[in-house]
């Protein structure tokens, strides 16, 4: 067993250091550009480099050319179905932000142009969403009201887009894509859930009838909200808005039981809208207090480069609700294209889709538009109705711009409980218990953070869940790597593998020989509890055996296999770990080290002071090399144990 | 080779689920209790187990049955030499911190007390830190004018004392300690060395002989200082002062050279201060420009607890200026600490100083001494002068108290400048330049973090340099975990090792097999990265062998054996790569997964997904498992070839 091995052992030879730059650029390489997008560049003309960069920054020169008519129809279809949707949904979200409802419509024109033009996914619907929409009236609402200054509730409301949309590019040009990695799957899952709730919560001012409501998004401002003026309620707008929730509903549920069904549920929010106005335009119920929307502008995207203010004092909530705003809008689009992108097979590049969804913004807020991103539930209609490019987009803009044109004095009589009741089936799906259940069944954790993220969102603010679930998830990285596993390995009977004892009761932990894996680089946040931690094995070690009255501990092998890195924390602790060893008169050696810690602890002259020959390539040569040594030594046990005691 | 090992190869088997309370407990305790303080209570009796609580939290009840006369006389002497220090020390920080002299004294006294019997260190000497009193003064100075208003600055300082002890005390008790691991040895020497420049800088305005100077530490703002009143300097003061400082550099010199000369560098501040005084007092010179500290008054500590204001407007900045200096003082404390442990081999338990040094400054904040810590310089000479026990600190505090009864009016007439050069002499000693050259060398990172902490002091304000270091250490941890290695192993020859074939060119990769490291716990913050730095490696490894004509892939092997755990994010990685392997007609095999990640896929459904046939102990195994495969499908590869297209 390992015999061969031990007696020609391989030393670790220490590998010859890299110029600092080539080492920093391979670093900075592997960071920011993972995915290695100048492959494609390599060996092609100046022409053909300018076409390909053309092509990556606006993908559809790349795709353009290979557009069939076949295409086209199912896109006209999906276009259509998703305009039927994107019209409704835009005055509810718009009336949510607390914008005017026209806005919404502007939103679903300019946005999904860009899009077409810049975006790698084929099935995104782009409009505005529920979400960017609440954070909006929340974060914007707190410092200037938007019934008595709506001029410069909207200015704030666009320049805010505006800088969401140059954070987006921003992230997406300097190659930040991963920074929307640190909203986990369980965070999202958590704060749309909560953010949902919040919304509906929201609707109870449409259902109710109510003209006053609080602008505090936490479930207690609201039912005080709602229960103080319990006199103000009007029960015809509660029937009305019942009964089409009801109709959404079960309209969904029968798309849901059928997909090819899906247009039920598409059409159902326009078929509202349409039954909605017509019921109020006959039976006058607008002087029975059932609201309605009101006189909307003829007419395309008015520009707004003016409105945007870079002078305000309230230009540092702009910011901070555009950052805000524009990370949750690429969180959610992203996910929801990264989603169908895997079920069709095609690759979403993140980096590029920020570009796209920044410029996308950045355009919007100069021709009056405000946030938009990738709303799951449109998406969702559009991949269904058979989407095959992202001209389904340019469709649906264009069925919006004629809406715009010549269909916008229809929805006069469209009564707001009707937009409530949209908004309500339309949350009503993104609170995904299912994957609350399934977060709970896997990963704890990832369900704590996810129930605060919610619990934050409902009982504090949008902001505060959002903060709470990104600060637990964030901890919890720390946490694991301040607190790294060690673990002992043992032989595997027959063979020369060593794993953790824990996990396979099967392995034998070798006499005399105390074997330790350490199982993370160590840096400065968990170098001094791994030297606790290591000390801690050798003690218990010792004490296990002098009860047992087994062999005296002569060994420590620390298994390096898994310490990519190290820093000059790291190093100080193997020269401490080296003394405590020394102290209890035993020897340490290495198995594995990378190439990294290598070069490190030979600069450090860590190697020259444990000595080379203490080495080895894997845990069973070390193994072998103390065997070796321990037998040979047992003739003249005398002598070892003195010098063992010299040392204490 | 490897042949014995694949003919019979050992499942890897998924563990029984633990009850989700008992792996609760073990994580918290392995967290919170890595060094298992509860080890020495069991089976013990109940009594037996008071006595033992009692000497957890105050040591000295451990230790003082064991103190002899020998150990006194050491105590003794390096009791007295470190109260010749603490006395002129004590009033030249209290000078720094803007605030009364005596408070200097009064702060040698009591938590000197205090610590001798709750602290673990035997070296430590407890008194005021340089550092800490530039934060108060700046922090504070910032809210209250220290001139205008003493009484308010002075209860500030006592309150935000008084916040430090009980987040210190809160730390300790919590097991939060390793809070503090996360300020690296790199941010320390960085920030140690700004704020050391920054003192000396401050120090200008006593060696001067200006009467008005700048709040701010910053050092465009001192040079303004200093430049813009060139007609006010004293020449006297000047010349006084760079003698002083020329003695004290000289003493230090002369004791580094020699060990057993310590005390000469010990006894010099006093020296300084009764040499300077003796001279101002028959020269006069306080007529000409030399500032003296005047009167002081006599006797010991009053009690300061209804100082502490509780209601005021700055309370939130006593609490933010509390945690700060709490932080720092801890981090400076428990490293001085742990390097004179680590010399005389004995333990030190940081959760247990935390609490010490929190009771320390709680007891300090209700009897007129503000921030206290383990200053280096003071620690040092208590080492070098031999002291046994934390008795030289009570020895110290005896002294002092001597001084406090008899000896102020002595102090009338020390001239500040004396003062600043003590301040300056051993500021001097913590700009640690060889630690940076030798940071320099080992790791390029951690040199930067250290820069970065000393142009943000020095440039910027102590604040902003600590926190521009603690971002940019937290960045490289949340880095390396965003952005973990992954690499291509290959065979060591004539062995069934599988090495990274980076480190070792002699490793030959296995035809149609992949091999692939993935070297980090798979969490969301990485999941996706990983995602696509994996699907890269196929492809590049496909496009190699297309280019090269050899065998095409045919499998890939995942060594799983750094990849300690994994969240929900982490298992849909999964999912994903199974579905991208799936795609390209290749076989997925995972080697060696770890108890935690096995049972988590197995939860998911994964592992019935991939098959539990595909997956190995070792990758060696995984790879005879290939080779098998390949051999037998060998014989009618056409068939092999035809599935794959289909599955293209």
């Amino acid at each position: 067993m390992g015999n061969a091995d031990y007696e020609c052992p391989r030393r670790v030879s220490i590998p010859p250091s890299k110029p600092f730059f080539n080492s920093l650029k391979s670093g900075l390489k592997e960071t920011l550009f993972p995915d290695d997008p100048f492959r494609q560049f390599k060996n092609q003309s100046a022409s053909r480099k300018l076409l390909l960069g053309l092509q990556y920054f606006v993908p559809i020169l790349e795709w353009a050319p290979r557009y069939t008519f076949e295409f086209f129809k199912s896109d006209l279809l999906a276009g259509i179905t998703i305009a039927s949707l994107a019209v409704p949904q835009g005055i509810s979200y718009a009336n949510l932000a607390n914008l005017p409802p026209i806005l919404g419509l502007y939103s679903s024109f300019v946005p999904p142009l860009v899009y077409a033009m810049m975006g790698s996914s084929k099935d995104l619907a782009v409009g505005t969403v529920a979400v960017g929409s609440l954070l909006i009236s929340s974060m914007l609402g707190k410092e200037v009201n938007p019934n008595e200054n709506p001029k410069l509730y909207v200015q704030l409301a666009l320049t805010a887009t505006f800088f969401a949309g140059v954070f987006q590019a921003s992230l997406g040009f300097l190659r930040l894509g991963f920074v929307v990695d640190f909203l986990s799957h369980a965070t999202i899952v958590g704060f749309m859930g909560g953010a949902a709730t919040v919304v509906c919560l929201q609707q109870l001012k449409g259902i109710l009838g109510l003209v006053r409501f609080t602008h505090a998004t936490d479930l207690q401002s609201v039912m005080r909200s709602v229960f103080s003026q319990t006199s103000q309620w009007r029960w015809e707008s509660g029937v009305l808005g019942c009964c089409f929730l009801l109709f959404l509903l079960l309209t969904r549920y029968f798309s849901k039981k059928k997909a090819t069904f899906f247009w039920i549920n598409a059409m159902a929010p326009l078929t509202s809208v349409i039954l909605g106005s017509v019921l109020v335009y006959f039976t006058d119920a607008e002087r029975h207090g059932v609201q309605v929307i009101g006189q909307l502008k003829k007419g395309l995207n008015p520009p707004s480069l003016s409105e945007l203010d870079f002078g305000s004092p309230y230009l540092m909530t702009a910011v901070k609700t555009g950052v805000i705003i524009g990370v949750i809008a690429l969180a959610e689009g992203i996910a929801v294209g990264r989603s169908f992108a895997m079920f069709k097979n095609y690759h979403i590049d993140g980096n590029k889709e920020m570009v796209a969804f920044g410029m996308m913004n950045i355009a919007g807020s100069c021709t009056s538009c405000y946030l938009t991103a990738g709303p799951f539930s449109r998406s969702a209609v559009n991949f269904n109705a058979g989407c095959k490019t992202a001209v389904s987009n340019i469709v649906m803009a264009t069925a919006v711009m004629i809406t715009l044109l010549f269909l916008t004095p229809l929805f006069h009589y469209t009564p707001l409980v009707v937009l409530s009741s949209i908004i309500i089936a339309a949350m009503l799906g993104l609170i995904d218990y299912e994957a609350v259940i399934h977060l709970w069944k896997l990963d704890k954790f990832d369900f704590i953070v996810c129930m605060s993220a919610y619990v934050g969102v409902v009982f504090g603010s949008v902001e505060i869940g959002l903060v709470i679930a990104v600060t637990i998830s964030l901890l919890r990285v720390l946490l694991s790597v301040a607190r790294p596993r060690t673990f002992v390995l043992g032989n595997i009977p027959n063979s020369v593998t060593y794993r953790s004892i824990d996990q396979y009761p099967v392995a034998k932990s070798v006499p005399g020989v105390l074997i330790l894996h350490i199982d993370a680089p160590i840096y400065f946040a968990n170098a001094s509890y791994l030297r606790e931690r290591i000390s801690r094995w050798i003690y218990e070690e010792e004490e296990k055996l002098k009860i047992s009255g087994e062999t005296g501990l002569q060994y420590v092998i620390l298994d390096m296999s898994s310490v990519g890195s190290i820093d000059t924390s790291g190093i100080s602790m193997f020269e401490e770990i080296k003394k405590v060893v020394d102290r209890r008169g035993l020897k340490l050696l290495l198995a594995n080290p990378r190439s990294e810690v290598i070069k490190k602890l030979n600069n450090s002259k860590f190697i020259e002071n444990i000595g080379q020959e203490w080495i080895y390539l894997t845990v069973a040569e070390a193994v072998a090399a103390c065997n070796f040594m321990l037998h040979t030594c047992k003739s003249n046990p005398e002598v070892e144990y003195n010098s063992q005691d010299d040392n204490v």
